[in-house]
């Protein structure tokens, strides 16, 4: 702390200068409703207790860094989200990207592969391989991954509802080339809560869903232990229209309810806690972004420690994956883009993430080209080798207004989690509509303010071009669509249709029962059972969940 | 301060985390080779004063701001660089510029323009136009701000040798629209010293060019009271190969010699030094150069009150325009030079700039296109309303890291200073190449690190496309210069040629005695005697200088 008579003559110089100067300035807050002072000062952090606060990296709470040493020992995972249109096409993809220099895969699946139907579904139509990768059976799999040794990637797999069943897939892809599970590096998504609260790619009722999530846990730890079972997002209840404060109370609160389910499960927290991870988003304000992130692992840490009694110091650590936001993105100008992606990615290295996804400047309009792909890893490089951002761990570290943004965030983010606790936690929460009405609220607030031109999106509503030259878009073949179909249909014919069935039987009664699925989703993919057919007898069994706000 | 106690403890624990954890980590640093530790702390500013070393926005010594208000009252000056060609294309270029949002006029001259030859000079053949525009007599003023309200926007110009010349026409030009000079707003580059430095645009030796500064100076005070009569440049001095540390050393001993040359003319500090301004780079290392500016703005602070007695507060305040690296701009995939643009923007902006060009992204291929210019606008438009970091003042400030890389680039440059001033002061110390020396030996260690990987630019030595594909370029028609000699010659047939004859003679007498020049290069210019003619006059009665490296 800083000693008393420099803050009280520092406190009298600020109470004059506001009284000369502040007075005739505009009012400014975050969107997160923060008021923003116009000057900071260590009479604005006067509280600021260095251990209690912030510490050390790699130490208790963790405020400055995950690890000691950071990107100054190794810098972050250039994690480039990819894949549509069929198997093959996504791993020409893959190669490209690690040809230029990314360092971890990221899938994206495509709606139907999300839903858990097949390609040859009538629900699928129109959607085989749009937004990302269909994958039906273990044989697109194959193809996904073919001539990527799977022991030396990391791959992380953006799939919730049916995260159980990819995850099975790749593991038995693994299998089948002779790669033990423990090689094995990655993260599934998992991440259920944030699907009925936000991004509506949910199957089953929240109980079963739960069990499912915590199965992968369990089963993670015991046979993948360096795969991250989860990675909570916060990243899609931003992209609704949460503003940074909702993005970090409503993410660590579903932690919390994951966390919950898995000791009610009977896991010791220090058995799965290591291997949590998070999702955030990189939106546009700055330096309430780098806050952001600090506040979210300090607050994660004391939640662990205080709350679930961790003991392993790894236990406390928050990871997170970061990706610019997409929907800042402008179709107006969209080169402008570059530079929102860039400012964005910044804000996350500033901010200590482990790993990064830039999006392409083209996303607002279409599938990223290959050219606008390579731009957006080549802006992490830029961040990483040319700006010297990475030279310092938590370089921002002690800067007084980001030191009280840090503090407000983590306060006003800690203050909705104990509302939501009030609630009955973030499953009960969610049912009542809690966190999707705040949503709504700073969505409604947030749109109001554009339109006024309170808020100005360059290009939209303001700086404005009459006659954009329209660029070169990608899209995706819908020929892809057959042949995907194809595929599945050869897929069929070439297995032991009595496996098929007695596997899926199995995992029936399993899941009649409470039984760990996951050896009995391994079994059934080794035999070629398609993900249509196994969410299936999931279906069956669990029911489907219907959106709650309708209920 | 922060507390003994608090320090104490922090002290212990940051060795206790280097033993743990630094001994492992490879050592880094700036370009200036000013060391970087991997984490910082308040015991790495223990002795930081707030009020000695910070201050207040606005006050002295004015590290976090040269206003109390900085960006919160009113945005900075985005002022983009522009003009080529003909006076008639660059006055198209300006309109669009200000259609667009710019809200300063910034000029750029050709070569021939810079070196006082007119466009049909033999030395002038395959320039005219090239690099700026071209301006022969005050008929091509005209030209370049038809339609443009000279009492309504500022205009900088970058022009040294002649600057006198074009300070002369912007005058002459206002006079003929009825406009009083004491309306102009604006800024001419008349920066001599870091043309000898750097630049090698200088027409006559530094005596009489450093008399010419003066009139300048002089002659602003009493007629044009809004104007800049300099703009005492370190981009130059960045862009030929100094490190940060230089730039602002090099900088600020060439206004020193600036100040004691107007001094020594008789003028009041007070009188002449609240008209100062500056220009720096903003380079790659981005957090380098939020502390330089910082660090700057001190150091002027410092030398104004306690080296020249200055008794005006506005005096001691380093205001500067900023403009992002060219040098670091590539020619390799240059859509990656948006991403540079944009993270050297931020740091000017972060840094407390007062106006700022951002670079096109193909100016390391050819001029700027209407689009590659727009784009590099739009960046800062970004930056003032989306990024939030315009909403406070210093936000940076505090930051253990950026105060404490403040506080080695001051020190580091006053110790430049101090070496100069032994030296006999920045025109001496050029005479003798001390400052070419030095900025030699950092280019060459730059370049060194280039060609052995250690310093990676994207695109260049790393990350390497085989297949660049080749964007579309404007150039210049070369039936443009044919058409400016002609301008040129009809602005020669329409003129009374004894009153340019009279006005030349009187410019004659008046160089060979002490007089100030201005009132007689508005008398010429206004007989439409050409730049080349004028030149003339003075070459004859000055000299030329010869580069004093081959002395």
């Amino acid at each position: 702390m800083w000693d008393q008579d420099s803050l009280r003559r520092i406190k009298d110089a600020l109470d004059r200068w506001h009284e000369a100067h502040a007075a005739s300035l505009p009012a400014r807050a975050t969107d997160a409703r923060i008021p923003v002072e116009p000057v900071y000062t260590p009479a604005h952090v006067a509280d600021l207790d260095f251990e209690r606060d912030l510490g050390w990296p790699g130490q208790y709470p963790f405020t400055r860094g995950p690890y000691a040493t950071m990107y100054r020992g190794r810098l972050w995972t250039m994690r480039q989200y990819a894949g549509y249109g069929t198997p093959a096409e996504a791993n020409r993809r893959f190669h490209y990207l690690l040809e230029q220099g990314t360092t971890g895969l990221s899938v994206a699946f495509d709606l139907p592969t999300q839903m858990g139907y097949d390609s040859d579904h009538p629900l699928a139509e129109g959607e085989v391989g749009r937004v990302g990768v269909a994958i039906d059976t273990l044989a697109d799999m194959e193809t996904l991954f073919d001539g990527i040794p799977l022991d030396q990637v990391s791959t992380s797999m953006t799939i919730n509802a049916p995260a159980a069943v990819l995850l099975a897939m790749y593991v038995a892809l693994a299998q089948k080339r002779g790669i033990p599970p423990d090689k094995l590096a990655g993260t599934v998504q998992n991440d259920i809560l944030k699907e009925y609260l936000a991004r509506g790619t949910y199957i089953f009722p929240p109980g079963p869903s739960m069990r499912l999530v915590v199965d992968v846990f369990d089963y993670c730890h015991r046979h993948v232990p360096r795969w991250n079972p989860i990675s909570i997002s916060g990243y899609h209840i931003r992209e609704a229209g949460a503003d940074a404060v909702q993005e970090v109370a409503f993410t660590l609160a579903n932690g919390i309810a994951y966390a919950e389910a898995a000791v009610a499960r009977g896991l010791r927290v220090d058995d799965f806690a290591p291997r949590l991870s998070f999702f955030f988003n990189a939106h546009s304000n700055l330096l309430e972004e780098v806050a952001k992130y600090r506040a979210a692992r300090r607050l994660w840490a004391e939640i662990m420690r205080e709350r679930f009694g961790a003991e392993n110091p790894r236990s406390w650590v928050m990871r997170f994956h970061t990706q610019t936001a997409g929907s800042t993105l402008t179709a107006q100008q969209p080169e402008l883009n570059i530079v929102r992606v860039a400012y964005q990615a910044l804000s996350a290295v500033l901010g200590g993430t482990q790993s990064l996804h830039t999006n392409a400047y083209d996303e607002a309009l279409a599938l990223p080209t290959e050219a606008s792909g390579r731009i957006a890893l080549r802006t992490q490089q830029i961040l990483a080798h040319e700006t010297g951002v990475a030279d310092v761990i938590d370089p921002l570290g002690g800067s007084w207004y980001v030191e009280s943004m840090t503090r407000s965030i983590y306060r006003r983010a800690k203050d909705y989690i104990r509302r939501i606790d009030e609630l009955g936690g973030a499953v009960r929460a969610i049912e009542q509509r809690f966190m999707q009405r705040e949503i709504e609220d700073s969505a409604y607030r947030y749109q109001q303010q554009i339109e006024s031109g309170e808020k100005v999106v360059v290009g939209v509503n303001r700086c404005v071009l009459d006659d954009e030259p329209r660029p070169e878009l990608l899209r995706v073949d819908e020929a892809q669509e057959q042949a995907q179909i194809e595929r599945l249909h050869a897929a069929r014919r070439g297995r032991d249709a009595n496996a098929v069935k007695e596997a899926l039987d199995n995992l029936r009664v399993a899941a009649e029962g409470d039984e760990n699925l996951m050896p009995y989703l391994i079994d059934a993919v080794h035999t070629y059972a398609s993900i249509g057919e196994i969410c299936s007898v999931l279906r069956d069994v669990f029911g489907e969940h219907r959106d709650v706000s309708t209920a």
